[in-house]
C-alpha cells in the first residue's frame, strides 16, 4: 500500500482555501498512484479554532460532504469536527469513492497548557480497527498515542488506545496530529514513536499539521517508523510537504530537518511570524530599532518571514541613547536591505514633562519618566501602523517579560511578540546562528551590554541579575515547576531566587495585556499559562 | 441542628488572611450555639486560583491541618484542594474536634466559559452520604447540583449526584459553591434550588463565595430552601454575611438582596472594583474624564468602591472637545467630591504631528491622527499611575469593545475595565440608577449624543448603528449564539448584521490586549470567551 503523508498549513475557518489545498494534495497522490493519503488533525477547520467551535454555523460550514463526494480512486484519511447528538467529536475518517469506510473519534482529550479539548469535545469511546488494502489499520488522533505506560513515567489517562487497537489485531497504526512545536519536543516524539513501533513491531504513520496559528507553531515533521523502529519517511520541518511511504517495499522519503535548537527556533519564528501576519490579512511590519540585540534579532526574523520590502524600521533616539546605536542600527538596516527612519523623541518628551505636574521632571529619572519615553516610542510605532497598514512587531524577550522589565503601552505595543518566549541567553545564541554565514547583525550589537537607555548610563544589570543566572532560575520555576528550595540548591542565593519569583508574580498584569507571543518552550507566557492577577503569592517564597 | 452559613470573601493564596476569616466565623457560630458551620467552595485557597494549582507549594501551603486541629465543639464544612495519588480534588470536608468525619470530591467539573476545572482536578467518584446530628447529609460542590434532568432542557453530565445521594437516603442537602454572578443567573439558581427542594421534599443549604477575583464577581446570596421549596434563609448579596438556619424549628434569617438588574450590576461592579484594587495592593485610582457617560458612570462606581479620597480624575480636552464638557466634568467632580485635573493635549498632539512624516496632519482627521490623540491621553493617565501609585480604570463599554470602537494603547490603557461587559444601553440605565436619589451624574452628560471627539463634529452614530439596535444584535450573537439568519429575522437588515459580526471578529486583537473587565453578563469578553485572532470568519456571515 502506497501512503501519502500530506503535511499542509490550513487557516482556521478558511474552508475554501483549506479544501483547495486538500484537493491539490489528493491530485498529487493520485498521480503518484498512492492507495491512501493521510491529512492532519482537524485539517478542514484548522487548529485550534477555540470557541469558534461553539458556533453552529462554523461546524455546519465544513465542506466535508463536498470533499467526500469529490474524491474518487483513492482512500483519504482526513480530520474534521463531527456533531452527533449535541456533542462535538474531534474526528478522523477514512473515505473513498463517496463512502465513509471508517470513523474514529479522538479518545484522549488534552486539557493542559494551550489545550482545552474537554471544553469542546466529547471523548470517543471506541477503539475499532478497519481493513483497508490488506492492512488492519488503527486510526488515532494526536493525544491518543501519548499515553504509553512503558514510555512515560506517569500517564495521564486511564485508557491506552494504541494498545487497545493492537490487541484487536491492528497491523499498522496511523496517527493524525496537530501537535505544537516546542524545544525538546521533537526528539521526545521521535523516541516515543520509535519505542512504540519497536514495542509492538508494526509501522507507525504520523502526520502532523504545519503552520502558525496565533501563538502556536506546528512544525510538521511527519514521520513513518517501520516495524523495527527505523525511520523510513520524514516530512520537512516548518513548511508544507508531501512524502510517500510504501508499506510493501518499506520505502519512503526522509527529508532532513533542522539539526540544532537555534535552527529550529529560527525556522519556527519565521513561520510563526509569516503566518500570523498573512493570516491576519497583512503584508507589512514595522519595528522599533534600539541598537540592542532584541530588536536586531526580531528584525532579522521579520525580514526572513515577510521579505525585506515589507519591513520598515524606526530608530527613536533620546538624550540617553548611546551614539553607537545610530551607527549600529544603520549598519543593521543596510545588512538586511531595509529602510530605517529616524524620529528623535526629545521633542515629544519635553512637551509631556511640561504638560504634566511639577513632580515630573527630566532629572528625576524615575520610573514614570522612564516609562513615558517608552510610551512615546510605542505611540510613534502605532501611528505608523495605523497610517501605513503595517503590523508592529514587538521586540521583548522572555527574561524581561518574566520579571516585568518592559513598559506596558510602550515597548510592549504591537500585534505579535516574536521573541517573547526566548530567554535572553537564547536570543544571543540565535543572533550567532543568524550571523553564521555572514554578518547580518553587526557584532557590536551582540557585544554591547544590554540597556533600556531610559536614563543616563543605565544598564540592564543594574536592575536585574546576570541573564545567565536569571534564565536558569526562570526555566526552573516556570517550565520545570521547581520549588524555591530546589532552585536555591542549584547554587543561587535565596534572596536572589525570592526576588525573581516575586517579580514573576508581581508582573502578571503586564503579561495579560501583552501581544500574542510565539511559543517555543514547554511553557510560554500567554494562553497556556493562566494566572490570576489579584492574589497573594507569599506562599511561593516565604518559609 | 443549627447551621451557620458563612459567606466570606477570601483572597487567592492569602492563606493566613483566609484562615483568620474562617476562624472568626467559627467563633461567631460557636457563640450562637450552632452545631455546624458551612463555608464556600475552596474557601481556604480562594477561587479560581487557575494555574497556581500546578504549584506544589501552593497546595502544600493550605493550612487545613491547622484549621482542623484548632477548632473544637462544632462541625465545620470547608472547601479546599486535596492531593491524592498525583491528582488534585476540589474537596469539601466535614470535620469536628480534630477529626475529618466526611469528605466529598467534586463530581461534576465545569469546562465552559470561565471554568477550566478538568484542567486541574480529577472528578470525584463517590456520592456517599453521612450522618451528623441526626441528619443524613448529602454534601455537594457547586456544579454537582446543576444537572437535574427535570429542570434543565438538556444536561451536560452523565451523573446526577443529587439524585444519587437522595437515593442513598439523604434527608438534607448541602452545597458549597463559588458560583460567579451574571445577570439573570440568580433567578435561575433560585428557581433551581426551589425546584430541587420541592421535587425531593428536603431542605437544600447553599453557601456561595462572595467577592471579586480579577474579572469574576461572586455575589454571595447564600440560601436555604426547606422541604416545601420555601426560602427560609438568605445571605446578603455582594458582601460578606453570616446567617443561621435551624433545621428543627425551620427558622432562618432572610436578608434582602438587590431587586433590579441595575442595583445588582452596580453592587457587583463596586465589589469587583474594590476587590481588584485592594487585592492587588492598591488604594487609589485615576480616571480620564471625557464629559461622556462612560467615564462618568465609571467614576461614580470607583468613588463608591474606593472612597472619594482615593479617586483622581483627569480631563484632557483638545481642539475637538465640546465646550460643554469642561462644565459637565467639573460638575461631575463636584457632585462626587473628587479632584479633577485639566491637561489639554494639543500641546502634545502638535509636536507628534511635527515629528511624524508629512502624511500625518491635523486636517486629515484620519484614523492614525484620531488614535494618536487617544494614545496621548492614555500615556498621560499612565504617567499619573506610575508617579502616584494609582491604578488607571478604563471607561470603555461592551458595545464599543465588541466592534472595536476604542483605541488600543489609548483609552484602553488601564488595570481594570469596570464597565467593559455593560452594553451601552445598560450604561445609560445604570446612570439613571446612580442618579435615583440625587443627581450625581449631571443630566447633560446622560442626554448628550455620544462622541469620541477625535475629529470635528464626530458622533458615535456616524460610525456605528444606533446603540439600541447594536446591543440587541450583540447580545443575540455573543451571548445567545444566534446565527445571522435568526438575527435578521429579528428585524435588522442583513447588511447591518453582517457589518456588526465582521467587526466583532475583526477586532479580536484589541480585546486580547484589553485590561481585565468585570463580568456581569452570561458571556463577557476575556477569559471566558476564547477566540483566535488569525482566522477567516467569512463562514459567519456569507451565504
Amino acid at each position: 500500500m502506497k501512503v501519502a503523508l500530506a503535511q499542509i498549513n490550513p487557516t482556521i475557518g478558511a474552508f475554501d482555501q483549506n479544501l483547495l489545498k486538500i484537493l491539490n494534495n489528493i491530485d498529487q497522490a493520485i498521480q503518484q498512484k498512492c492507495d491512501l493519503i493521510v491529512f492532519s488533525e482537524m485539517v478542514l477547520t484548522g487548529y485550534p479554532p477555540k470557541d469558534v467551535l461553539e458556533k453552529q454555523e462554523f461546524i455546519a460550514s465544513q465542506p466535508i460532504s463536498q470533499l467526500i463526494n469529490t474524491v474518487h480512486g483513492i482512500g483519504v484519511v482526513c480530520g474534521w469536527v463531527e456533531q452527533s447528538e449535541n456533542h462535538l467529536y474531534n474526528t478522523a475518517a477514512l473515505f473513498k469513492d463517496g463512502q465513509i469506510l471508517h470513523k474514529a473519534y479522538k479518545r484522549l482529550l488534552p486539557v493542559y497548557d494551550v489545550f482545552d479539548e474537554q471544553r469542546y469535545f466529547k471523548a470517543g469511546d471506541f477503539c475499532d480497527i478497519f481493513e483497508f488494502n490488506g492492512h488492519k489499520i488503527g486510526l488515532t488522533i494526536c493525544e491518543d498515542i501519548w499515553n504509553d505506560p512503558d514510555f512515560f513515567a506517569s500517564t495521564s489517562y486511564a485508557r491506552d488506545p494504541v494498545k487497545e487497537m493492537i490487541d484487536k489485531g491492528a497491523d499498522c497504526m496511523i496517527n493524525i496530529s496537530a501537535s505544537p512545536f516546542h524545544l525538546g519536543k521533537r526528539s521526545l516524539k521521535k523516541r516515543m514513536l520509535q519505542t512504540l513501533s519497536q514495542k509492538y513491531k508494526l509501522p507507525f504513520i504520523y502526520v502532523n499539521q504545519v503552520g502558525g496559528n496565533d501563538s502556536i507553531i506546528f512544525d510538521g515533521t511527519s514521520m513513518v517508523f517501520d516495524s523495527t523502529g527505523t525511520m523510513v519517511a520524514q516530512g520537512r520541518d516548518f513548511e508544507e510537504d508531501f512524502v510517500v511511504y510504501d508499506t510493501v517495499s518499506n520505502q519512503g522519503i526522509c527529508h532532513k530537518i533542522s539539526d540544532s535548537d537555534e535552527a529550529s527556533v529560527f525556522k519556527a519564528l519565521v513561520l510563526g511570524t509569516r503566518d500570523y501576519v498573512h493570516k491576519c490579512g497583512f503584508k507589512k511590519a514595522v519595528i522599533g530599532l534600539s541598537g540592542g540585540i532584541d530588536s536586531a534579532v526580531t528584525t532579522a526574523i521579520a525580514v526572513e518571514a515577510l521579505g525585506k520590502e515589507n519591513v520598515q524600521t524606526i530608530y527613536m533616539p533620546s538624550a540617553y541613547t548611546s551614539k553607537d546605536n545610530d551607527e549600529d542600527t544603520q549598519k543593521l538596516a543596510e545588512n538586511l536591505g531595509i529602510p530605517r527612519k529616524i524620529i528623535p523623541i526629545d521633542t515629544l518628551f519635553d512637551p509631556f514633562l511640561n504638560a504634566l505636574p511639577d513632580d515630573f521632571c527630566r532629572d528625576s529619572h524615575g520610573l514614570a519618566e522612564q516609562n513615558l519615553q517608552a510610551r512615546i516610542r510605542g505611540t510613534i510605532l502605532m501611528a505608523f501602523s495605523n497610517k501605513y497598514g503595517a503590523l508592529v512587531l514587538t521586540t521583548g524577550n522572555k527574561s524581561e517579560l518574566a520579571v516585568g522589565y518592559c513598559t506596558l503601552y510602550g515597548d510592549m505595543n504591537g500585534a505579535l511578540a516574536l521573541i517573547s518566549d526566548l530567554p535572553k541567553t537564547l536570543v544571543y545564541a540565535l543572533s550567532r546562528y543568524i550571523n553564521q554565514d555572514q554578518e547580518r547583525i553587526p557584532g557590536r550589537i551582540i557585544e554591547k551590554a544590554p540597556s533600556a537607555e531610559l536614563k543616563p548610563d543605565q544598564k540592564d544589570q543594574d536592575d536585574l541579575p546576570d541573564y545567565a543566572d536569571l534564565d536558569i532560575i526562570l526555566k526552573a520555576y516556570i517550565e520545570d515547576h521547581q520549588p524555591i528550595d530546589r532552585i536555591v540548591d542549584m547554587g543561587f542565593s535565596r534572596s536572589l531566587v525570592t526576588d525573581v519569583i516575586q517579580r514573576i508574580y508581581h508582573n502578571e498584569y503586564k503579561r495579560q495585556q501583552a501581544p500574542i507571543g510565539l511559543k517555543v518552550t514547554s511553557k510560554a507566557f500567554g494562553y497556556g499559562r493562566r494566572y490570576p492577577i489579584a492574589h497573594k503569592a507569599s506562599w511561593a517564597y516565604s518559609k
